[in-house]
């Protein structure tokens, strides 16, 4: 298996989470909510492979439980539905979780998913090879998680009854919505909170996703959007010496001299940096992806101001200004590394096998509708680089076989959650289907705001959001426990 | 791979259907709504492998279509999912769908089920190997036909927005109510007739089914049920002398004499037939599993009318003359053929690996409820019966975590029928669970009589089922062209 090197660009934008950033996590945080009612981590068993039964190998995904505000028989579960990286870390940044608690009287569990963090089929050989990543699909970490779920009631005593609502944002908020529509047995409901279940080919236009990330910069700032559009140019004419060269990887304090083979990953680095920010607009001091400002996009557009006649070094020098807003905020790093998501953790690992198989989510950009350079979408260049990568190949109408597509108004007990700041609102669910098959809209808020913790920045929008979602699953739980 | 010589008493009693009497089936007979209507078999291709990416080899799928009486765009599309055998033999004995098909203005479709009839993934080689068969699952089947409608409704002119309805009996019925829970974007609504989806471990109990075959033996003849009871005793001291063995074989007619140690397998032979029976208890003439006589329990039970006094060779004597009933009604059979299960047509063989595997269906006897030998259900020897055959251990919690079970509740447009001489009716759902998740009972009708052409035999009950499920297809399909 090929290194995931001329994968970068493709891939790194598309990603609804960024497992390269676990760094970040200060697994300790988990631990806040200390005392004897901390997470403790546990594991069940489960066959590698549900959908066949050749393959009888047996792996141990973790999960975290908390009853802290778990005292009565048949009271509520909140299950959340892991996505592509280290558990802790989504139990960490997932609060909103961890102050409806106490209201709901709920236990809270947060289970991983397998080929992430500790829950490793083949241990460290995971990642080896094809065949041991054979089992790394959506549906195989469903049937997990309800085999998780009907595990944990029949053996912790007064759950048998207990309601279980799904919680994810993100992959883990597709994971919820599709938990409750495949395994309506184990789920009274599901929240999936920022969850591009419609990103897939043929349900939405494969540029609304930069779109999105395009209007966050140009409302945060005067020509903010229009000069990163001009950087592209910037950043080829510059490029286009070795003087240019030299002065690039000296303006942007790069780790590295910049070769002019790195340019077009140079450029993949920076349109990264965009998308990433705009999920992370958040209204206060967040490290979700990086240590930030508050609404960090305002203060990188605040580099960006300039008019049209400026030089191509002075776009660059004010881009570089920004793009150290988003690495930087700390003041910390020595230096920036543009290949930093290229080296990948296991979990940006996984999220490209999963992209390159059923995760299949068609992203363009025209220059003209959105600040990047132009790309069309082209499903067989994707994926003649996935067979090389990974010897498989996607299959791009596979999702939306499986999960229904657009036509899920059949379905109940889902709240699609929606942040108007966040680009992958563009393949989210943004009306309602009927009245228990919701889209909550959150126009100030970016990915996945209401997952947080409450914060006295919090926007009214987010505070109305996450009330709504209790009182839904208030009534799921009413409901449940009368029939 | 052993052959299923040992299996055949276990597996025998608990297929829903039976794929050994294909040779029953006159392909001819599809062709009787003939002229340029007649199904059509026409191929699609599919993935061997819709849950995994790394075995990207393909198979075709046969399914047959008819379109006489589908003239106008939009109109529905009934679907027969397919079960365990050549979909010609369901095709011919689905007559339910042809004699609705001008009412509904429907489209008809035959979904051949993978590994059956001609839709083999590993052609000839299918069933040589454990590693081939690893694809043959309820979950692989399932993603066929949702691939299958949909290719159908894009390539079909006019079908776009066609509403499909699931309509399937016994194993098949299963999967009509599984399509629609698991891929409600695909089906409107399922008919799922004598469908036993709870007939899996720790859902209903073990003896129900046998049960059932007793009181239908029961109430078809005096002393009919009880002279059976005490035939196993009967044949038990017959066979326990060389003489005995000579005279057995003589009087049922074998076509081989029976040893000693086939005693065991000529019990079981037994247990099928009344089982077989039981299951084809029709009000008329009919040649679903063997050309039988009307309502052939009865004249079964006219050879088993004697009191007690009678000796065990008088008793066997009219064992041998109800067992040829079924065997020899039209006079032709030569001699019985006590294998001939175990022999088996692929059909048999696929439904021994779907047993061993996921469709885990605990049967019981106790000699008292029921007029069969006690045995009890052993999940472990089972388990290990099947891991000597097919190198695989049956899950046998599966089928209640990925259907979920009896928390079926969630589900919408489903029609569960019964019928009340039905073994199956066991394992089947026979209550509401609200307005569009219902049983229907059909109390004088055997296995999926509704399914069955119409016939001027046909019970009050049967015809008002009908109509009751043709009343909620034309619901279902009013809904949804509203929506």
């Amino acid at each position: 298996m090929k290194n995931g090197k001329h994968f970068t660009f493709k891939f790194t934008a598309v990603s609804p989470q960024f497992p390269n950033s676990y760094r970040v996590l200060l697994k300790e945080e988990v631990m806040k909510h200390s005392g004897k009612h901390a997470p403790v981590p546990t594991f069940l068993e489960h066959v590698i492979d549900h959908f066949g039964f050749l393959e009888n190998g047996t792996f141990k995904q973790r999960f975290l439980l908390n009853d802290k505000h778990w005292h009565q028989k048949n009271n509520p579960i909140l299950f959340y539905t892991g996505n592509e990286g280290d558990i802790t870390w989504f139990c960490n940044n997932t609060g909103f979780m961890w102050d409806v608690a106490e209201e709901l009287g709920a236990m809270l569990i947060f289970a991983e998913h397998r080929y992430y963090g500790e829950s490793l089929p083949f241990g460290d050989e995971s990642y080896s090879n094809a065949s041991y990543l054979n089992y790394l699909t959506s549906e195989q970490a469903l049937a997990d998680f309800a085999r998780l779920i009907e595990n944990l009631k029949e053996s912790i005593s007064g759950a048998q009854n207990s309601p279980v609502i799904a919680i994810g944002g993100s992959y883990g908020g597709m994971l919820s919505a599709w938990l409750r529509m495949k395994y309506p047995s184990v789920v009274i409901g599901a929240l999936a909170a920022s969850a591009p279940i419609w990103q897939f080919t043929d349900m939405v236009p494969c540029g609304d996703f930069y779109k999105i990330v395009t209007q966050d910069f140009a409302n945060s700032g005067i020509n903010c959007s229009k000069n990163i559009r001009r950087s592209w140019m910037a950043v080829n004419n510059v490029s286009s010496t070795d003087e240019g060269l030299q002065w690039l990887y000296k303006e942007f304090g790069l780790c590295s001299p910049l070769k002019e083979e790195d340019v077009g990953g140079f450029k993949g680095w920076l349109q990264e940096t965009w998308v990433n920010l705009a999920m992370v607009d958040y209204p206060y001091e967040a490290n979700f992806l990086q240590p930030l400002p508050r609404w960090p996009i305002k203060v990188v557009c605040s580099h960006l101001q300039f008019d049209t006649g400026v030089s191509d070094k002075q776009l660059l020098h004010g881009i570089a200004q920004a793009v150290k807003v988003y690495y930087n905020y700390t003041g910390t790093a020595v230096c920036l590394n543009i290949s930093q998501t290229a080296t990948g953790s296991l979990g940006i690992r996984g999220w490209f096998y999963q992209a390159c198989t059923e995760m299949v989510m068609p992203m363009c950009t025209d220059g003209i509708q959105d600040m990047f350079e132009p790309q069309v979408w082209n499903f067989q260049a994707f994926s003649d680089e996935c067979y090389e990568i990974f010897g498989v190949r996607p299959r791009e109408h596979w999702a939306g076989t499986v999960y229904g597509g657009k036509n899920i108004g059949s379905h109940s007990n889902i709240i699609f959650s929606n942040g108007g700041l966040d680009p992958w609102m563009s393949g989210g669910v943004t009306k309602n289907f009927s009245d228990s098959l919701v889209a909550i809209m959150i126009p100030d808020g970016a990915h996945h705001l209401d997952l947080r913790y409450n914060n006295q920045y919090d926007p009214q929008t987010v505070i109305r959001a996450r009330a709504l979602e209790v009182q839904y699953f208030k009534n799921w739980i009413k409901h449940s426990t009368i029939t």
